[in-house]
């Protein structure tokens, strides 16, 4: 059974009788149907009742209920109201647009709106390049969706989007102190995408890519970047790619392999698959098979987008054929960005000694991470509720920190390897253990020593 | 000689020999220009020197480097340094994105990004609507442009106009609490823009367009109201026709005339003055000449653009032909939009008794004002260092204000009418004057006048 999880996180409004004694029968009730209670107020009180909210963390929302009906039924207690935590945090939007500059008087006034801006947008308009000084562009990031690969929603649309952009745009403030905007696109065609972000990129001072569906986002991205002279990073591609790789050579120091020697098989041959591959080989990995739902792609294999055929161009040295299972017999390292379950504990039981398992599959892992870790020596998934959490906060923040640092005009591979590195260096060697290969991802010091070696190696 | 202004603000970073005997002779130095100080900081003090911020609104540029120069000519005394503080607010932009959740630790990351955010997104997905109050549409407006008109400065690009965008930003927050983002496109094909408007709409509650040049603005604000379900407004169109019309209605109370008798000469017939003439109509003028370059609009003109035969056919019921100096002979009332200069003291003469005047060409009027209050009862301006500045500003906060707090789908001219009644009702019957018809732009009960009026008409 699923833990409780503040994803679900309710609050009951309830109405006791003052004759009560206790109210610890309302907390008795609510934890007994498994809810986490995390807090209990007093709201009011009069000569006949006390209000009171009792705060859970739930199961989901049919255990949200079961905890209402069972302090419901409790003598002389009315459920009043249920309120959902994560709904009332959402309400009215995440993000708010804040003035920098106070406009308190006439003269407050004169000098940020008119008449004294026609100087500042004369400056710009015979050096474009003020803008980066002179605008919002000199820290601000576009985060850029059309809503179709919606974290595993799929194509939702992009108001339905809007919760994720927003929310991404919180880390970026929260983790590096960029302003980022959410650009939720009510557009899907390739074109059209393009054309409206290189149309709204004069505002900007980098562009996030998020949750647009393959193959699109990879023609999206390396327009963009061509067209382009702000740095475009897709972020489900890169930013897996970057946190994937810092994990990687921290567990090769636990196991003391090296990557060159590994033979590394991936599961999941979308947009953060393909960009794992490759930012592996450039980081030196040489014997990668990457498995679709078909099983590896290898020289026989047939293929159809453009991405699968540098893929069977580009991987797959042995000419490896066979299914996934197969194809981790024997390998080195396991990575998953797949489905739920492809493998079980025999199949880590098959693989070679001092196996690494990164199986991010979310919410449900590729194979189950206490199985693998009965064979494997280091185990890591996408999840909070395990050692080990790849998750993409720990890359895109301090990038694009650096990035606007540096006023760089592009982001590239060597960039991208320069981040891993720094976010695996933020755990030293000595404390590095097969439970610890991945910094927390409220490790404050994560973002700025990403955007300190960014900014190192960005023109 | 212009007055010193803000706009053309300077600090000068002094550094005087600490013999000398007083700090006055700087003050007397800069005055003597014509400079007029406003803070004397001392900033720094050693054995030898004493380091003095001496910040002065100057005239100009010129005026600022005389400035400089009669300040370092004094014994003793050398400018380390001189300071624009116009550009000093604008580095790096006026406007940032701030997060309105905390992100504390793993609780608050679970409800307001993943998992939690999964079911905010899906029930958007299932009701569109939602996005109104789970995002920031619920409060938030795009300043779209694409840099052709910006203040008198014409066609500088996106970037140049990302400084006045970011300024109306600031304005929107600071006197309606309206979260607003500038849209600043590298666009101009019409069609271009109006797909790319309504490509972005998802996110916003309203679409305020800026500094966009006619006739291009007219077909993309006609086309987005057609099809988007979001209010679309022109500012520069109908911000300028509603102020005026509300300093119109106030300054017709003070001289005693109905608006249904008057004969209304409007000079100019781009965005704004179309604006103005539309909704003077609405709210009951009946005879308007409008004039462009060639004067009067009448039924033989030769008009090339749709919104120039709208005129031909709406306006000039007597069929006047003649330049506009002959046009406002015996009118009522001018109404200038267009160009410095185009009228004299005579030409207000000449008008009909207790003439009103709006003459808010910027910077310089159609009209010298204090010529034209020689003969008119009431003169207006757009400048703010005469009585009656007709600024926007008391206008488009309030309107969006009450837009997005009704979730209005659209805006027409009977919300327009509601907002300049609101705004014209800020001043008390008994305080009207000929210097006081439109109240200052920092009263602070403007905006939520306007907000609560436009609320109640809104759909």
């Amino acid at each position: 059974m699923a833990a409780p999880s503040p994803g679900y996180s309710i609050t009951l409004r309830v109405a006791a009788a003052v004759d009560r004694t206790s109210t610890f029968d309302l907390v008795a009730a609510a934890a007994a149907t498994g809810a986490a209670i995390t807090a209990l107020d007093v709201v009011e009180s009069t000569p006949h009742t006390v209000i009171i909210d009792v705060s859970a963390d739930t199961r989901g929302v049919d255990h949200a209920d079961e905890v209402a009906a069972a302090v419901g039924k409790l003598d002389g207690v009315e459920v009043k109201k249920v309120s959902d935590r994560t709904f009332l945090l959402h309400l009215g939007g995440k993000l708010e647009s804040t003035p920098k500059v106070p406009l308190r008087n006439r003269d407050d006034l004169s000098r940020a709106y008119t008449p004294g801006v026609a100087r500042v947008c004369q400056a710009i308009a015979e050096n474009k390049a003020d803008a980066r000084r002179l605008t919002i562009k000199r820290n601000t990031v576009a985060v850029v969706t059309d809503g179709t690969a919606v974290l595993g929603l799929g194509d939702i649309g992009p108001e339905a989007a809007m919760p994720v952009m927003e929310g991404k745009a919180v880390l970026f403030k929260q983790f590096a102190g960029v302003d980022a905007w959410p650009v939720a696109l009510d557009a899907k065609d390739t074109e059209e995408i393009i054309s409206i972000c290189k149309a709204i990129a004069p505002a900007y001072g980098g562009i996030n890519l998020e949750d647009i569906s393959a193959p699109r986002c990879f023609e999206i991205e390396r327009r963009l970047r061509d067209e382009l002279d702000i740095p475009v990073f897709h972020d489900d591609q890169h930013g897996t790619g970057i946190v994937t790789l810092a994990a990687l050579k921290n567990a090769l120091k636990v196991v003391g392999k090296n990557l060159e020697d590994l033979r590394i098989v991936v599961s999941g041959v979308g947009a953060a698959g393909n960009a794992i591959i490759r930012l592996l080989q450039v980081a030196g990995a040489r014997n990668i098979i990457a498995c679709g739902r078909g099983g590896a792609i290898g020289p026989n294999s047939s293929v159809d987008t453009e991405h699968k055929v540098w893929l069977q161009e580009n991987t797959n040295p042995e000419g490896f054929e066979g299914s996934l299972k197969e194809a981790v017999v024997g390998a080195d390292v396991f990575v998953g960005v797949s489905a739920p379950n492809v493998l079980d504990g025999s199949d880590i039981q098959a693989m070679n000694k001092d196996a690494l398992v990164f199986a991010m599959a979310n919410p449900d892992p590729e194979v189950d991470p206490a199985e693998a870790l009965k064979y494997a020596a280091v185990v890591a998934t996408g999840r909070s509720d395990y050692p080990n959490q790849i998750n993409n906060v720990l890359a895109f923040p301090g990038i694009f920190r650096g990035l606007l640092d540096a006023e760089a005009t592009d982001v590239n591979e060597e960039i991208m390897v320069a981040a891993a590195d720094a976010i695996a260096s933020c755990i030293p060697e000595d404390e590095l253990h097969p439970g610890y290969v991945i910094p927390s991802v409220f490790d404050p010091e994560v973002a700025k020593k990403v955007a300190a070696a960014v900014a190192a190696v960005s023109s």
